[in-house]
């Protein structure tokens, strides 16, 4: 069955939170209720696989940026089981990093399957060119 | 082995010429080249998978709005095996639809496996509130 649109909001909050949680235990009891076991997650930086290496990330990407936290900055547009959702890091200092998006795959559990992450603006045609 | 920028850019331009392909035997010949036999399109208004699923799927908007093209507006934006671009619909009286994304991943052959296309701009979390 499809997920619903308030579902979907849910899972997305879950899912920064789990960014934002500093402990790592805390944060694999999070993420095993978010991500599938065998989930994917790849973004400009990384690409690794299972609930373990997700959390393990965010340990590393927490000690590159100390204080950090994500912030959601859109509603999650879904459709199917597919979603995206816009997001950016706001550093200690209270400077944030460009925004960014996230669009996701979800499993007949309701579980986020596949994660991919891009960071920053598209770059338009004209400029590209 | 990761496909390179030049030909993920080569990739997406030849995939947008396919929407823009109006015989559908040609269209066919030309989204073998591109997406995966077993590849999945899925849009907000529809899922298909395979070669000639998309291809009638095209026959389909095509019929909806005549004499409409697909207009990339971004750079093909690759990491790892996904890649995202941005891309509006020009209709026949010169007016365009709101600009929108595909989030492709890609196969071992550098084929397109699945195409996540989200129509329009995100709704900012202050606006959906």
């Amino acid at each position: 069955m499809p997920i619903n649109r308030a579902t979907a909001e849910a899972l997305i909050t879950r899912y920064c939170k789990t960014w934002n949680e500093p402990d790592p235990k805390l944060r694999h009891q999070l993420l095993r209720t978010v991500l599938a076991e065998d989930g994917v997650y790849i973004d400009p930086t990384v690409h690794v696989v299972g609930v373990s290496a997700l959390v393990d990330h965010i340990s590393k990407v927490a000690t590159k940026y100390p204080g950090s936290m994500i912030v959601r900055t859109s509603a999650v547009d879904l459709h199917h089981d597919v979603l995206r959702f816009s997001w950016h890091k706001q550093l200690a200092n209270g400077q944030t990093l460009p925004e960014s998006i996230d669009v996701c795959t979800i499993n007949e559990d309701g579980k986020l399957r596949l994660i991919i992450g891009f960071f920053g603006p598209l770059i338009s045609n004209s400029a590209a060119a």
